[in-house]
């Protein structure tokens, strides 16, 4: 189960303090142009030690192609990426190897392993995150190409902080993906105490999909949102998953959730873009709580492999607000799910002719 | 994609006004008992028409095992469970079967294959949740024989309102699902004044699961929750799922929210019972909105399949809230979810031997 | 694993002697045109009873629909057929519940699962291929309908009995399959010697299809060759597979085998119309070597459940030669997995533009 | 579909003539030990430039193991291993990366993908067999701790010629896997000749495994038969695959065919180990037919990228007959779907306690 997708196929192997991390993407349309280069940008959203905010590991995360492609073009058969591992100071985890953190996957992994690589969270590790992003990176590529489809994500909210205005313009003008301009200062300013305090906050990331086509998603286990949510909950640290109005939903009225249809499009879009788990050709919507790092230099009860009780203090590296190199971590996501499904749909309904007018997008 | 689960595989079919539903359900543990009489109590637990609450048409929902039971015991072969329609009153949709029923899956369908059975929802309706929950009996009979795993939902809010405590024992003492027994009396006549104005509204389930031993789930795409949260978003009308603290996490600090770990258990239970994608032996907690019905007897602007505008108003027969039927499908769901990594765990894991200590479930 | 495909996904269900069999295609593109009409043909084909030289059990073989088709289209959503069993006489299997027949699935089962319904070989009777020919009823048609693609097989030889010439036409004239019309009494008699001797023979069948364009069929396990070999080592009785020259090649040299290319065609076609697992635009050809019968009035020695040793009489109806109704079963398998590559294959390369030219077919 | 497998995964990726190849074995059981010198014993034996028989290409194939195992030992994440391509002479095939080669994929990949990568043949040579056997490594090793079992393959014909004698303790004596130790010098003299001549010749391989215990196999599209076909046809160059009598069966009479069952074993295998797709404890028996090598100094008729008529001659470094190599490749296969098998029989099965006296393996 490191494999993501049915038909665009994401494999991701490797360790946080191992040699190498990569995957192997099965099932990619041939014919799309592919450089090293491309993977600079989106993999450069996500890196650690960006800003002064993010743990100050740094990872080159040159990206290797060693297969499928061919004179710079996807050739249809698996492409397979590589990263080294080149500043894995594994021996910052050293001590902690005999014992559990808490709010990590130490435990779980012995119990369901009877082993574990401690060094760095092993597997468990968030660096696994940065092949979903360069994976992520080829889906982007065909959906911008192919059907005009943009992805992006904001971090919409640190702590109890929102935003006073949701300026998507905004979002990739500062390293902390903060939709209001005139707010980053301040963040900045949050976020330096937080760091002092020895403290971590939880994140709520937004991401949108624009231009996907009407159509996609596949009832009834498939379905498009249930799929975005697997998807986005997989991602490390993530502990809620929103569609369209999400929880807010539950304190609606069906008079006021319902999205009403006229000739000009969608008078709202409560709903998220998605009916019946298939895409209403609306803006897709998605929310994701992440929960506040639990690595942290304040100390936290805990036992030790043996049973007896210790105290955890964690010195390495690490983020005070995950979330915040989250945003690049949903859109890959959402990208893979996008891209497989697009795959799947016109797999099955290739042929579909409409004799009967589609609804416009409407207001978002 | 009707198929749920990799090893313990359901299949659905059917449609609302079609001749019957059913499923099979593939790769279920020879030895298990099996009688028709098993699908009695939680069918009934879904059913419409089961208060005045709810919807008026009544399905007997007898279930017919057609395979894979010989002499009352499962054999290893598929098992295909069949329910015949017999309340189906087509005539009530046909007026509609031209237009577009916003909050409903009607247009999507159409626009992704071209045609749909416009019959009561045809597939995309609630009736389809009969056969998960079917499903859902023989895994949780599994879960309890095998693992004395006891899964259990309730309906946690409605609109605003929720309850004043949280007991579990009351839950199955009202037709609500409500867990405060004294407030039964209160949201029957807030529901008799919903229903009365014409209008719906959402509610909020929680889902627990005891018993769930640490060390199912599969990182990193087959993680627990991740596979909770499809499994619960697959459901018609969710909106949301959290696991543990969900959205709460934003708000939250690192310090508050990781779960500290003594010899004598977990000290709270923030995640949920899960940690990296894995259980880890704490009570398993998840949490899923739902929206409010879109099918109201008060009007709503719409399009025809010719794109004109029209104005929809739904006479049939629904939900004024749609999740005061949902908790036995939330549990079904959380059931196939667990026996299905029940199984790929002890595929891959079934000879580990642990020499180490396990932590006790703690606090809830 | 009672399900076949990947997108054009089948699950059949049921035992020889339960209350009814039947399968869900899922992934079925919507706009085909079925009636439970459609299914006779075929099933007739297969069908016991239909001479002399097949087990004399009569089964109507009656399809209903349940679900997926709407006012006789196909709607994109799961089409369930159910066949009901009505001449399931378990009383002739009664006596041997306590024993293994040799060469029959009785002891494996009872080795895998502790626990069999030995009614008429339960699920593993060649009942269950009733299914699939029922559902490669659907593959045919969409094959015919969108690609012209025509699937036919043919018996080849019985026992060591080989026609003398290869005309596909007199095939379907004769209830043997048999393709040398002018052998037909011949091969008739020769099999009424046989079951008068209570012995059994086994037979060869031929598969071809005629249409399949260039370019199916996924490097490289998914390639059409090795799904082909799954898909007809799958049907009972099956103990080999070959493709175009199959065996034959071991004894050719290169230069023999490998098939010339002009610009008017292939110079012949000893490959099967496949290379590198991707159909060329040749004919597909395979080859099934179908075992004799094991259940003979002719005893064996054998055990008992409690180990003990015991001679196996088989009284019950069973077919001389079960090759006899292999054909329609082995063109269903072939259908079943050429629209499931077909889907695939637009799936991952439906925007794939030729700016070079084909090679015909060219000879068979 | 470069991934095979269900429970335990191998993503294989990599062209002949690219940076390097390499694979992913996702589902791996936790603790088996590994090291990069496990690799070299069964990569040597398939390595080409092992006698002067076979391709005179020198690959190093030395395993870089890049995850998955830590201090030793396998976590249960995901194993990937790599081989760089150290001796790739791309200017060998320049020539014809106009033309298409006849019996090669040159031609499908084309017509399927509008692109490929003609060096070597791309990913359609079969260096990708590199990494199963890679794989099958670890299979073996996990198949022979476990449960003792062990897979063999052997050089059971060339061309027309068959050994005197079957001593499987001969087979791993000569470098050409041949049965018969006193005919190996013969052989060597044969493929001399036939080296000379610019030919090639088709072989058989017969693939045996010992020890499988009854009771794997998923019936009915899993069937352990139904997975080794698709695992042996899978392999490049392959043609036909048999299971025990295989086409021998065709001419069998059903009283010869089925093997008899006492107290003290079979009395023979013509089922090759195999009934109604799962494993009866016997001697698992496969052949395997190759095809001749296409590739050849001697001209042959072809088509340009243009469709002009063309002679084609090879002139790189080729095997004259393939087959040579490919025991190793059938074992790994074997392997393969036997740790699957193995793993997804005991997530159904765990529990099944057979009260019941198993029937020993008796002759082979």
């Amino acid at each position: 189960m490191n494999t993501f997708g049915q038909l665009f196929r994401v494999t991701t192997f490797g360790e946080s303090h191992g040699p190498a991390i990569g995957c192997v993407i099965d099932g990619c349309p041939p014919g799309i142009a592919l450089d090293p280069e491309d993977f600079r940008h989106d993999l450069g959203r996500r890196a650690s030690g960006r800003t002064r905010h993010t743990s100050q590991r740094h990872e080159d995360d040159v990206v290797e192609i060693l297969s499928g492609v061919f004179e710079g073009m996807s050739t249809g058969t698996p492409i397979a990426l590589l990263i080294r591992n080149v500043d894995a100071r594994s021996k910052d985890y050293a001590r902690i190897a005999g014992q559990y953190r808490p709010g990590h996957a130490d435990y779980t992994y012995s119990r369901k392993y009877g082993i574990r690589d401690p060094r760095g969270g092993g597997r468990s590790s968030a660096r696994e995150t940065t092949m979903r992003v360069a994976a992520g990176v080829v889906a982007k590529k065909w959906l911008a190409e192919r059907h005009r489809i943009v992805v992006r994500a904001c971090v919409a909210q640190i702590g109890t902080r929102k935003p006073a205005q949701m300026d998507w313009d905004a979002v990739e003008r500062n390293p902390l993906f903060w939709p209001d301009a005139n707010e980053v200062a301040d963040i900045e300013a949050m976020l330096d105490a937080l760091r002092k305090s020895g403290d971590s906050l939880g994140a709520r990331i937004d991401v949108i999909a624009d231009g996907v086509p009407a159509g996609w998603g596949e009832p009834v286990y498939g379905k498009l949102d249930a799929e975005l949510a697997a998807a986005l909950m997989s991602i490390n640290a993530v502990k809620g998953v929103e569609i369209g109005a999400g929880f807010d939903a539950v304190a609606q009225r069906g008079t006021e959730h319902r999205d009403a249809m006229t000739p000009q499009g969608f008078e709202s879009n409560r709903a998220g873009g998605i009916l019946g788990g298939i895409s209403s050709g609306q803006r897709l919507r998605c929310s994701v709580a992440f929960k506040p790092t639990s690595s942290l230099r304040l100390p936290v009860a805990s036992v030790d492999v043996e049973g007896h009780p210790v105290e955890v203090v964690t010195t390495g590296r690490h983020d005070p607000c995950v979330g915040l190199r989250a945003p690049p971590i949903c859109e890959a996501m959402v990208a893979l799910v996008l891209i497989d499904q697009a795959l799947r749909h016109r797999a099955q309904c290739g042929d579909v002719i409409h004799d009967i007018p589609g609804v416009p997008a409407g207001k978002e």
